[in-house]
C-alpha cells in the first residue's frame, strides 16, 4: 500500500512547527512528508520591524530550513505555491506540481490595503526579509540623498507609518532608536526629521489596555513620533499621503510611506475556492477546512472566533505555533485512522509590544507590564519561538540576549 | 598697522597643507589667517572610490578640520564660497563676506561632463562624502529591490562606470570586492550582476605603462568587469546609457551609472574672471594667478605644464600638497616683503592605482610595481597624506594598516 502523502505549504511558524512535530511523531513507513516554501529559509515575521528599521540585521531574523528539519524524513521543495486544486488534490507551483493525500495550508498573510489607492505602488511593507531590507535601504537612501541636493527637501526625512497596531507601534519604537544613528551617519539635523503615525481607529494599539496604550504613545512621542489618531489615509501618492481632516483633504509629503495597518489571508486560499472571509477560512475544531477533511488550515489563513468577545482571534505567531502542534497530532490520527483528534483552543499567554531597545508594553499571564520588565519578557517570547521550532541550539544561534 | 589678512578657500589637500604650514611659519602678529570650507571636515578625495563602493566607511575617509588646525591661529569659517570679487578683494559666501589681502584658491575640481546629455541628472559621481554615500546606498537599494519585484529586472544589477581613468579603475577594483558581499547580503545570483566600464579613449588608464594597464584590465576582467574601450557614451538616460558602436547607437540598461571620466577646475574660478582653461588657471612659477600677485591658486584649479610632454600635469593630491608647502612659504615672503619666493616644481614620486584589497598597479620612484607590493605602497601613500597634514596621531587614527 502506498504511504499517505502529507504536503505542508509554507515554512512560517505554523508550518515549521507542524513539520518538526510530524517528523518525530510519524514513523518513516507511515507517511511521506513534503514541505514547500518560497525561500530556503524561515524568517521571524515578528522581528521584521527591527530588520526594516535597520536595528537588527535581517540575517539574525532568519535561518535555513534544512538546518531545522530532518532531511531524511522531510522532502523540502523550494518553490512558490501558485494554486491549489482541491478536487484533483494537487498543488501547482511555479516549477512543478505535487499531489497530496493530506494538505496543510500555512501560507501566511498578505497585506490588507482596504482598497486605498496607491498603497501597492508607493508604500513599503513590513512583510518579509525582502521587504524589510528594501525598506531599510530606502530610508538610508533618503538620508544619504538629503545633503546631495542644492535645495534641501525636508520631506525626504519624513516617514509616515500607516497603522498604530502592533507592527506599526513596534516599527516606530525601532525608528526611535535608529533615527539618531541615521542623523549621525548622514550629517542630518535631527530636528528636520519627522515621523508621523496615522491611524484610522480612535486609539493606538486597539484591543490593548488603555493604560498601556498611553504608556506606549507617550514613550514614542518623547522620541519624536507625531500621532494622527482617528485619521484615515485616503490615498497614497508618489509624494506622500492624502489624509482626511474633517471635511478637508490634506497632503502630507513624505519620502517614505510604510503600510502596517493590517493583513488578510493568502490569495491562494481565496482562489482555491474555500469559503473564506478576506482570505481566512473558518476552520472546524480540528483545524480542517469545512467540507474538506483532508485539508488543514493554520496560522494567518485560519479564522477562529474568540467566543468571549465574538470576534476573531488576531493572527499571531503564538496561535500559529499552537495550531501547528495540534495539526501534527491530528494528522497522525488521520493517517493511522485511529485515535482521537484534538480540538484546538488558543491558550493566550500574553502579548507584548516592543517600543525599541529596552522598553515595551504588554500583558503576560494576565499581568500588565511596562518598561524593562516588559522588554525582557518580549525577548523571552522571541527566544521561546526559536526554542519551539529548533530547540536550544537555535536559541543560542539566533536568540536575543541584549538584556539590560 | 593692520595685519595682512590671508584667506584660504577650501580645506582639501592643498588648502589644508597651506594652513597647517602657515600656522607654524607665520607669527601671531604677522597675519590673520582664515580658512573657509563648505564642511567642517576634510575628506580624502583619493579614498572616495572605497566609500562609494561600500568597502570603507565614509567616516574613515574624513576628519574634523578643528582637530588639525591651530584654532588660536586660524579662524575657521564653515560656509560655501559663492564668488570672488578680485577687484574689491573680497570673497562672497552663502552666509557672509570676507575681505582679503592675500587669497589662496584651493577649491578643488568639478566633474567634467564634456557636454554629454543626462549625466548631471542620472549619473552618480565620486566627488565628495555626500556623493560617495549616496552612491553606496543607491547600489544597495538596487540589490535590495531586486528580489521584491515579481518580474525580476536584471538591469538593476548592472553598474556602468563611465571612464577607465584612475578613479574609474579604482572604483571597479572595489566593486570587485564588494559585489560578492552584496550578492550574499541580498540573496542575489552573482551571475546576474554586470559591471561595465565604458571608456572613450583607446586604452584604460591613459598615460600608464601598457604592461601595467594590461595587468589592471586582466585583474578586473577576472573579477567580472566587462570593458568597452574606445567607446563613447553619447547620452545618459534614466534607464542607462546610450553608446556609439560604429555607426549604430546601442542602449545599455543599467540601474546605476557612475561618471568617473574626468574633472575640470572650479566654476567659482571661471566666474571670477581669471583667464582659465576649463576652470584651471595657468599660474606663474610662484603659484600666483597671472596679473594678480595677491592671489595664489593651487590644487585642481591650478594648471601647470609638464614641459617634457608639453601637457598639463594631472590634478593629483600629491601635487596639491607640494603646492601647499610652496604656497605657505611664498605667502610668508609676501607678507614680510622680504626673502625670496620659491618656484614650484612638481616632484612626482610615483602613482599607484588600487585594484581592490591587496592588489594594485603603479610606478614608485621610477619602478613598476604590481600586486601586493603595489598595494602596500598604495597604503603607504595614503598614510603619508595623513602624516603630511596631521602628523603621526592622524595616521594612527585614520591610517590604513590592513596589510597582507
Amino acid at each position: 500500500m502506498r504511504k499517505p502523502r502529507i504536503v505542508v505549504l509554507g515554512a512560517g511558524y505554523g508550518g515549521l512547527i507542524t513539520v518538526t512535530r510530524l517528523q518525530k511523531q510519524v514513523g518513516v513507513d507511515e507517511a511521506e512528508i513534503t514541505l514547500i516554501n518560497k525561500n530556503d529559509y524561515h524568517y521571524e515575521t515578528t522581528w521584521l520591524h527591527e530588520a526594516s528599521a535597520g536595528t537588527l540585521h535581517h540575517d539574525k531574523a532568519r535561518y535555513q530550513i534544512k538546518d531545522i528539519i530532518d532531511n531524511s524524513r522531510v522532502n523540502f521543495v523550494q518553490d512558490t505555491v501558485v494554486s491549489i486544486d482541491k478536487e484533483a488534490k494537487k498543488v501547482v507551483m511555479t516549477n512543478g506540481e505535487v499531489e497530496y493525500d493530506y494538505l496543510v495550508i500555512s501560507l501566511g498573510a498578505h497585506p490588507e490595503t482596504f482598497g486605498i489607492q496607491g498603497l501597492k505602488e508607493f508604500a513599503f511593507g513590513i512583510t518579509s526579509i525582502d521587504s524589510a531590507r528594501q525598506l531599510r535601504e530606502h530610508i538610508e537612501y533618503q538620508f544619504a540623498t538629503y545633503n546631495m541636493e542644492a535645495e534641501k527637501k525636508d520631506e525626504r526625512l519624513t516617514i509616515v507609518v500607516g497603522g498604530a497596531g502592533f507592527t506599526g507601534i513596534e516599527f516606530l519604537g525601532e525608528l526611535g532608536n535608529r533615527i539618531p544613528e541615521l542623523c549621525k551617519e548622514y550629517d542630518v539635523d535631527f530636528n528636520k526629521v519627522r515621523i508621523i503615525c496615522v491611524e484610522a481607529a480612535p486609539t493606538a494599539l486597539p484591543g490593548f489596555d488603555p493604560e498601556l496604550v498611553d504608556y506606549a504613545v507617550n514613550h514614542l512621542q518623547k522620541k519624536g513620533v507625531e500621532f494622527m489618531i482617528g485619521t484615515a489615509i485616503k490615498e497614497c501618492i508618489e509624494e506622500g499621503i492624502i489624509v482626511a481632516k474633517g471635511e478637508e483633504l490634506e497632503t502630507i509629503k513624505a519620502g517614505t510611506v510604510v503600510w502596517a495597518a493590517g493583513v488578510r489571508g493568502n490569495s491562494v486560499v481565496e482562489e482555491a475556492g474555500f469559503e473564506n472571509m478576506r482570505g481566512r477560512v473558518k476552520v472546524d475544531g480540528f483545524l480542517r477546512a469545512p467540507g474538506h477533511d483532508d485539508v488543514f488550515i493554520i496560522g494567518d489563513c485560519a479564522l477562529i472566533i474568540n467566543e468571549e468577545i465574538n470576534r476573531p482571534y488576531p493572527p499571531t505567531a503564538q496561535i500559529a505555533m499552537q495550531q501547528g502542534e495540534v495539526c501534527a497530532k491530528n494528522l497522525s490520527v488521520a493517517i493511522r485512522e485511529r485515535g482521537e483528534m484534538a480540538t484546538f483552543t488558543p491558550d493566550i499567554k500574553g502579548s507584548v509590544a516592543s517600543l525599541g531597545e529596552h522598553d515595551a508594553v504588554g500583558v503576560v499571564f494576565g499581568k500588565k507590564l511596562v518598561g524593562t520588565k516588559a522588554s525582557f519578557m518580549k525577548k523571552m517570547i522571541d527566544n521561546r519561538a526559536l526554542f519551539m521550532v529548533g530547540g536550544p541550539s537555535l536559541v543560542v544561534k539566533k536568540g536575543k540576549f541584549n538584556i539590560l
